[in-house]
């Protein structure tokens, strides 16, 4: 089921200042910030050649990352989103298993303009999944 | 510098239910399990067709992962690994840079046979990196 890994997501509570570790520490090829309010969060896409890590830092009051930063001031990893070809196939296979999405259990539109869901840590090792529809 | 994302390693207690999980839920493409008692982890890798992501499961007494599994007991996201070219350049560029190489400063050899470095999640927005010697 589950495909390419799309990106793998990294919450910052400094975006000027991570871009500037990876850019000039690491070497690495920038994107330019983008502000998605509804969202919630700033993103800077870095582009690995086969794969993205995107830098999430919090936009506004209700951002989805803050918590996250609270317990890891420094930042961290904060999810994996790997490409499914029919996120309703997905959710439904899912569902079946018993595994949790979050939120209301429909699909939004992500960053990317594609339909996202997110999977609960507690059934995937700990680990905060995000499933994109990616047309094949 | 940094080039392909190589993998994105995720820590979990218990590897055979890690893999159900993976397999079942997710249908992903999992590898054998290899124990690798030099580096007191035993690891499965899931190919995503654009990179990896390696579970990893403690080996032995003395694994490097057992203080994370006590912090996180249900498993997360362990560390990221990024290809350099040259290895001994990289370790200059970032040491120049003020970045700490964890260990004793020199390459080891991997998991897939090839030199690798981990650099301090302090230096790198709360992340630990690894960085892989792959031949062009």
């Amino acid at each position: 089921m589950i495909g390419r890994l799309n990106h793998i997501a990294i919450a910052v509570p400094d975006l000027a200042a991570a871009v500037e570790t990876y850019r000039d520490q690491l070497g690495a090829r920038i994107g330019p910030a983008q502000a998605l309010p509804e969202h919630g969060v700033t993103v800077v896409f870095i582009d690995t050649g086969n794969t993205k890590v995107e830098l999430l830092e919090p936009l506004g009051a209700a951002s989805p990352i803050a918590a996250f930063l609270e317990k890891n001031p420094a930042g961290g990893m904060h999810h994996l989103c790997f490409e499914v070809p029919d996120i309703a196939a997905a959710m439904a296979r899912l569902q079946a298993g018993g595994a949790r999405v979050l939120g209301d259990g429909r699909p939004r539109i992500g960053a990317h303009g594609n339909p996202v869901i997110f999977l609960h840590p507690k059934d995937f090792t700990g680990t905060l999944i995000e499933l994109e529809q990616v047309p094949a």
